[in-house]
């Protein structure tokens, strides 16, 4: 049996998801685990991960379109405002979405469907760098 | 240590809630883990997982009920709708659901509390064959 | 390659997220695993799991404030009604959140972000006393 971690840090560049697959990817390559899996965890809680369909971005599009609709920003209901208008929705679409997701490894890579990609969601308005932590398990 | 792992599929008819609890205590107790963790995932972006409430069959009938008013089909908020009116839907409710649950093990059998159950869920309206994986590690 | 996995109750005093980091702590520090991942499953369809901002108990407020408004007692959309206004707004808020979260474990502790703490959500209006199922995997 075999452990891997490593953190890796993601430069979001502002609000939307944005396409991790290909590092979560090396990370498994790299830890010699062929049968598994990988866990992924965002360290923050104003930014988040999703598993999404890959094809399309009008996908991604709309998803944020409705993620700011269910919690728009500047809401009167919330009192927590002291990095803006954007704080407090980021911290509800963390918890909505996924703080950690765990992905099966197969033959020594990450087994996805078709058309599932592996995203960080950055909900801040503002471009941030996020540490990703990755931990793939198996033999 | 041992890592086990079967893909099985599952024919949903149709949009709802399947209890695939059955099919992933067979996977378990096949596994010959005794202590652990059970990995299920599902291999798409418009189906997921939930653990939900299984005594009542109205408690999944009233969850359809508030996800089809939070989540309308043909919203015009939409600009994918490549493959109909509940194809975003269908996106969205994946991402705001589980594309995996992790479930413990104990004594070679899945640890569930005693009104849960593991449900795949179908988001779009037609039935669909879909895939889950399923990786159990422990001793 | 080690696992360690311990059930431990949290009593919740009623509606609203409850901070169980120290207990996650606990567990790993006497799990003996370096490196690994920790995961916490809560046995119940009516309360759940989140990481959430662990500075400003108003992010708290906050959201249950939010949620409360999403997923409103006593909606008559709701016919699963046996255990009162709050029965099924509790199965709802349950599926949006979380019944397992998988956590980092680095240098023999739980490798959280600064600002996230692990709660605990009793969702139901009054006091449950809770089982929450942590197993920690490793080296």
């Amino acid at each position: 049996m075999t452990v891997a971690q490593e953190s890796i840090s993601i430069h979001t560049g502002g609000r939307g998801a944005h396409d991790i697959t290909s590092e979560v990817e090396r990370v498994v390559g790299g830890s010699g685990v062929r049968i598994g899996t990988c866990h992924v965890f965002a360290s923050h809680t104003s930014a988040s991960l999703i598993v999404c369909e890959n094809a399309d971005p009008q996908v991604l599009g709309d998803l944020e379109a409705w993620l700011a609709r269910l919690v728009p920003d500047g809401d009167r209901l919330f009192r927590h405002t002291a990095e803006g208008r954007d704080d407090m929705p980021a911290h509800v679409r963390s918890v909505l979405t996924h703080t950690d997701v765990v992905l099966p490894v197969s033959a020594g890579r990450l087994r996805l469907g078709t058309w599932q990609g592996v995203y960080l969601y950055e909900h801040r308005i503002a471009a941030h760098t996020r540490q990703v932590i990755i931990t793939v398990q198996g033999e």
